[in-house]
């Protein structure tokens, strides 16, 4: 993958979740400062959480000032438009930030020569930590609990990445990886599709 | 201590663990993903907090494959049997996870040159840890905050393994000190035992 | 800055934040374990994140044994004084941990060549992280979240001292940037203010 390619699919994503964050905070009713902060945790922090355990230095989010940017306009069109009549448009571009987040995680993994667990953890928690960073926050249920194919999604794609990426050319394997989760995701949100629930024999109720 | 008796201890803990998170993740109606990253939160969630927090590299998580199966391997089990008529057996396994995760933790610490707070806290994060982010990603008060003698027994052995373990055989030293975890903490559990609440002299409401 | 002139700046803050969170964790009625690993928190929770997030290698809490003990001492005098009559005072120890915090981790960024970026994100995390991981931990909506100039004052000392400190006599350039914090804080705690909230068009109600 050239590089190029990447940074450029790193924007979409951080647009994305930044724009999804800002949203739900503004349903949230939170002040100004609140969206932002909201905006900047849903699109950095899943990248931050990643580079502080995979101990890679001082997170790559810091190294220019063009992530904190986009945050910042995806935070700005939120408040400017104040409405969620794109609510449709916002699961898709959250469903492309999760793609690309992980996908492109898990590129630059396999070029580290992460094993699988690594790779997997890594590209799971890049696309879905920004989202529980948030919901933790907001005192929500975090995103990757509750009964949708979601975390499930990033991880499928990651370990197909893991299976094709050394066995073809790499453009393809990429878009094919990025396929998999956007498909996964896109489908269960409009099938409805949620993951399959285990209940107690007892009929203890819950702690 | 001989390094094997050490990755047994490990394993062990992580096992406790990794049980107890997806019975209660399973109590919580969890689908079955939602399970598996409450057993991984629960097991691992301590050792990679400590291992980012104390900056030693990648997590020692990460460097194999035994880890990930285990949690995986009690998620199934969980997951087959669905019941808490073990309830008083998990509480054990809990308690032996605590004792082990703190003292396994207050070993190589020592073995590194520590000194007592880092000693304490990274005894006590990697007991406690774990269970502390699977309660605030199931929007629970977290244990360590819940009127118990939890965190303090970690805490406990921990002070007592620095004392001893300097002074005689590293052996006995180490049995000592997970003695001390299990017990004061299956002691507190069967006597319901808690720690004293202090109480406000104002008779103002809570914020 | 003279080094000295920082580190009573660093014991001043880890004092104040110490004892809002013993006073919180009383309120809340936590028992005297839960009080301290609140005011432990409150206090070393940010710094300990700035230093992990900005890979400096073993966060500078573990280097001394006075930050624990200073932790230790305002928990005890917490317990002691088991009331709210100096809740006025603690508003202010609250402001003053707020001010030192941001501006001693910003003079602390500006002498090792920081970015903006990096300066504001060190800045704002050291001054509000130990407080949102206490109000994560006691499953309240963060401080950061909620509709206060808090935050938004540690962000503008920040900006201030980023521009300032270059330019002018250090120890001047960081009284200013104190001020700046402490005064933002300290006037919208006594007028109210809080920032615009943005309201959503529709009518649909909160997820």
């Amino acid at each position: 993958m050239s590089m190029q390619t990447i940074s450029i699919m790193d924007y979409i994503g951080t647009f994305a979740f930044a724009l999804s964050g800002a949203y739900l905070a503004i349903r949230y009713e939170l002040d100004i400062f609140g969206i932002f902060v909201c905006a900047f945790s849903t699109a950095c922090g899943g990248g931050i959480t990643r580079d502080v355990v995979m101990n890679v230095g001082v997170p790559r989010f810091f190294s220019s000032y063009t992530t904190i940017m986009i945050v910042i306009v995806a935070s700005l069109l939120a408040i400017a438009t104040k409405s969620e009549k794109w609510s449709k448009l916002m699961l898709t571009a959250d469903a492309i930030g999760l793609a690309v987040f992980a996908i492109d995680t898990g590129v630059r993994g396999l070029d580290n020569g992460y094993n699988l667990p690594q790779l997997v953890f890594a590209s799971v928690i890049t696309a879905v930590g920004g989202g529980v960073i948030r919901d933790i926050l907001l005192q929500r249920v975090p995103i990757v609990l509750r009964k949708e194919v979601y975390a499930s999604a990033a991880l499928a794609g990651a370990v197909v990445l893991w299976f094709i990426y050394p066995i073809m050319d790499k453009m393809v394997a990429t878009y094919i990886s990025l396929a998999v989760v956007f498909g996964i995701r896109m489908w269960s949100v409009y099938k409805h599709i949620d993951l399959p629930v285990v209940h107690l024999d007892t009929s203890e109720s819950a702690q």
